[in-house]
């Protein structure tokens, strides 16, 4: 792997996927708690510990690559934990759109940054974004609620929103500060990134995909 | 397997192991979220996974049996969610003592049940009773801290003599409505079990193991 300031911001992003998907562990726990049957309960506990299994390769690679975990995570530890800090589910349904629409974001997020990396650490930043079933999972029980109780629609859409606008102001706090992790997106001292109109072709994407999540739950963006 | 009422204690067992180890993953993810350090946040999420593999385990077998899991476990949901919820943990100690003295407790209770168990049975109870690595974590933590400040050791005490009284008093509200699963241990029509004394000398074994597990944390029991 080539260059300080790419091993940097290597580092850095496996830190800040390890970490979520930490807390994406702890907020599929928190959610079983939720859970209107033991089956959906036990569904959920087997999905937190899928992402504790992601969790577990982010870390053993960090530790391959030198760095220490800890060290790598606690850069994205404030704005994780205030992200869900200030979106916390107030029931099932919101835990179900907040993982759904949450991990989606996070994935695409995460595989538009994938082009910009060597082939090794790509392979694993896909594996560890693998689809844990959690999705069509959310998306049969929010569409079911809703057939049931039309009224839930326009709660959930703003609830939608407002975690997308969480999302992003995080997201904006981690790229101010995390100059390497930045520099793998728009490019560096040591190599080319993307230029500013493919950086907003990303976020139109981003975008595009987020209201068609939101659609298939049967929400409105 | 022999007799309808040997097979339906079988499925309560496992009912409420398999219950009980859903509801000790979900109480690990929780203590998580007070744990100081990232590195404990991952060692509890890591123990809870653990207790998730175990879950599943039992369920499999359950499925085995040609018994419904939510079905056996229902009847056994109500004591453990109601001992969690009169034991929540204020703190991280807290939490770690619960751990410790709970699955310390349940796991003496189960190993002394499977005595009466057949051997395929017996073999899977144990193997889910294996030590997750938690035991040693909690009393490294909790006798560090105490070390560092002697007059937690009045306060831990106390929650652990409120932990077992919780703990007896949810397990004789299961005894009492669970006819098939107390023949187990006192014996029904079908089978011999053990005599009042050897009930009463297996009481005597739970109560020392725990004043040992107390002790080895540095509390009084």
């Amino acid at each position: 792997m080539a260059g300080t300031q790419y091993r940097e911001a290597v580092v850095d992003l496996l830190g800040a996927l390890a970490y979520g998907e930490l807390t994406a562990f702890e907020r599929l726990a928190d959610d079983a708690a939720f859970a209107p049957t033991i089956a959906d309960k036990a569904a959920l506990a087997a999905m937190a510990v899928s992402e504790y299994q992601h969790f577990a390769r982010l870390r053993d690679r960090l530790v391959e690559l030198g760095a220490s975990p800890e060290v790598a995570m606690e850069p994205f530890v404030q704005a994780l934990e205030a992200f869900h800090e200030r979106t916390a589910p107030a029931d099932w349904l919101e835990g179900l759109v907040k993982a759904y629409v949450g991990d989606g974001i996070a994935e695409d997020f995460y595989r538009e940054v994938s082009a910009y990396l060597d082939d090794s650490t790509r392979e694993l930043v896909l594996a560890v974004l693998e689809d844990t079933g959690h999705s069509a999972f959310a998306v049969e029980r929010v569409r079911a609620a809703i057939e049931e109780d039309p009224r839930l629609a326009g709660r959930l859409a703003l609830w939608g929103r407002r975690l997308v606008g969480e999302a992003l102001s995080q997201a904006q706090r981690v790229a101010a500060e995390r100059d390497a992790l930045s520099s793998l997106l728009v490019g560096g001292t040591e190599r080319p990134g993307a230029d500013l109109a493919e950086v907003g072709r990303m976020f139109a994407r981003l975008t595009d995909n987020h209201i068609l999540r939101m659609a298939v739950m049967g929400l409105s963006a």
